[in-house]
């Protein structure tokens, strides 16, 4: 019954051939793609092409004749479509917790009377520790209040909150929040709202500029298909840019960046939030992975991506029934983001064992596993397959063979 | 006469073998390597192989199986060799701009007492924004002093001085200064010493553990040929790394980083300067284009990088005499870093007409022609085939043409 389900899904999925931008190893059902996502086929060509052409011949005229110099602005723009951000207000490059303490830092300049910066304590960890830094520097408080009492904190603090730090969706449990409403609560209590995309671009239609967010930043590796550690981005709001007062003021930001003066004045719109040279092959893997988006609309991704969760979430009931798991993940759609996170005592072997059987997933301590799901990619069969190779494992035992007790450096 | 001599020289050369580990273009002699280093031949395989089958089968298996989480302290070992670092202080990710000030902070930091931050009016500018972007967070002063007065200056304002921060070689002129001489400047007026290395490393032996520098920073495109936008390095020496009190606390410095907590505790040793997932396609770029050092001294790069650079010298003085040139450049071996800088009115389409001959140097405004030599790739025969084509051009009048007028974006 669900092995057809699966199948009719599959066959009325209107994004089925889009699976085919991508290069998935034979043998594995990839549900990771929320912690590194898979490779897109158009990437190796573009990156072969940068090291033996754009690097190793022609050299330093690259920066030029390749457009290397305009790469940020440009991969910016083409991201900033899948966030709902016009052109202009989206760079690329460094790395996530760098973006967001140079974007931080800066909006919280531009509440100069205010004394508080509200971030959550289910926030992933180098958001807590930035906001504390950023907080140590200015002087601010850092208050941690859940997503879900935001609204009521700043509305009490109407006036002391200098900018609002969140996420639209909770990296663990996969819990979505209405990104719209915070982002109105933070501006009724004079607050700026900056948001942390990196459970979110490319897995839900978010819309930046209609929602009137103030600052976004994320990561280009997870839903975006960047390869390993491809650079983040940031978005600062057309209105913000001319007062944009950041710490990073490295030289690809100043305005006129090979008169190479002495004192930093930054460039116009979004190039003042450049910093400095962005890691090429990295950044152009990056660009070449957006293709896989070309044509698709990100309410299709929405509806695909809800789709396979939901599926999940009812192979689950079916087959894991009192076999020790519970849902950590919203039943509601409209507060589901785009995984599924189970708990179980014995999490890490379980997923140990399951990535052995080809089904890749991931934990998080103590008891989380985590499932990612990439519209672009993944199948209704693979969802299938991945909660019956669970079943399998936990059924079986499989996962108490000493192999999987032990955990590695990195899970 | 300059022919034989280059012949003679390169004939004796020991590392003239060393060029087979890179992939040069035909007709091209590249003295821009100060720039954008040449592409090692190692490279190309490495990042292939991190495409295809760690980024695209292992998927993120990868962070274990393939080693991507010990690659910034494993990179930054094979590299601290070139610098003279003992393993265990040096880290590798991010950009210069950004181990510059997350060093440039935690240096200061460590010196609460004092008023003043002392840097080079010549550094480059990202260093002097990046000063000024500490010192205005810190509310420590900025002052700028030519690296020949800060022995003095540190004299007369000893234990006001937080950090004094130099680079051993002007990014423009290639003057070399003491780096031992400064370091025990600033130590003796109680300040620390921070060095900026992206025109030394992998030019000289740089000795940082020898003159007890106690931070440093540097890119990995230039000399060390790591590929566009290489991550860059950060040493934190040894003593001072368990007070390493960082702005850019993200999670992969934490000491349990797998352990999700949001209270930041940073991790032990070296480890703690790291800041988040590096671009990895990048990074193992940068590893595999440092074997290119293997089994070399920066004994005998010193060695040849100066008869290179003196060679050049020569060549100019009896081809370029009279043509409207001044050499920007000291004679004086031991001031002297791996580039010559000649000044010229003209020098923006001289530059731009000899890159059209296939001579590829660059240019600073307003009047610099930069040349720089990388000893592991670059022969006295290119040095005086650079001359002659100069020569040519300045003679026969190239660079007059209209299309090498025009300045664009990057030069």
């Amino acid at each position: 019954m669900l092995t057809e389900r699966a199948a009719a899904l599959d066959a009325a999925d209107p994004l089925a051939h889009i699976r085919d931008r991508f290069l998935l190893p034979d043998g594995v059902v990839y549900l990771d793609g929320n912690s590194l996502g898979a490779l897109p086929a158009a990437v190796p060509a573009v990156v072969e092409d940068a090291v033996h052409r754009q690097w190793g011949t022609d050299l330093i005229r690259s920066w030029n004749g390749n457009g290397w110099w305009e790469a940020p602005l440009r991969t910016g723009d083409t991201l900033g479509r899948l966030i709902g951000a016009a052109p202009g207000q989206t760079v690329v490059g460094d790395s996530t917790s760098v973006q967001l303490f140079n974007t931080l830092l800066a909006a919280a300049r531009m509440r100069p009377g205010a004394r508080l910066l509200l971030t959550d304590p289910d926030h992933f960890p180098t958001d807590q520790y930035i906001a504390d830094s950023v907080g140590r520097l200015l002087g601010l408080d850092v208050r941690r209040v859940p997503a879900r009492e935001a609204a009521a904190v700043l509305a009490a603090e109407a006036g002391n909150v200098a900018v609002a730090a969140y996420a639209p969706v909770d990296y663990r449990t996969g819990e979505l929040y209405d990104m719209a409403a915070l982002t109105a609560a933070a501006h009724a209590a004079g607050a700026l709202m900056h948001w942390d995309l990196c459970h979110a671009a490319g897995s839900l239609p978010v819309e930046l500029d209609a929602i009137e967010a103030d600052f976004a930043v994320g990561c280009g590796y997870k839903y975006l298909s960047g390869g390993p550690g491809a650079p983040a981005f940031a978005y600062v709001a057309r209105r913000h840019q001319a007062g944009f007062d950041h710490p990073l003021t490295g030289w690809h930001g100043h305005t006129e960046p090979f008169a190479m003066s002495g004192t930093y004045a930054p460039g116009d719109g979004i190039s003042r939030a450049r910093i400095s040279t962005p890691p090429l092959l990295s950044m152009l893997a990056l660009e070449a992975a957006l293709t896989a988006f070309d044509g698709v609309e990100m309410t299709a991704v929405r509806a695909k991506n809800l789709s396979l969760t939901g599926f999940f979430q009812d192979c689950a009931d079916t087959l894991l029934d009192g076999l020790g798991f519970t849902m950590a993940t919203p039943r509601d759609p409209e507060r589901r983001g785009s995984q599924v996170a189970l708990r179980h005592a014995e999490a890490y072997p379980l997923v140990a064992a399951l990535t052995a059987r080809g089904v890749i997933g991931d934990m998080r301590a103590p008891d989380l596993l985590r499932f990612g799901f990439n519209a672009l990619y993944v199948t209704h069969a693979d969802v299938l397959h991945a909660v019956q190779e669970l079943h399998a494992v936990v059924t079986g035992g499989a996962h108490l063979a000493p192999a999987f007790q032990q955990r590695p450096t990195v899970t």
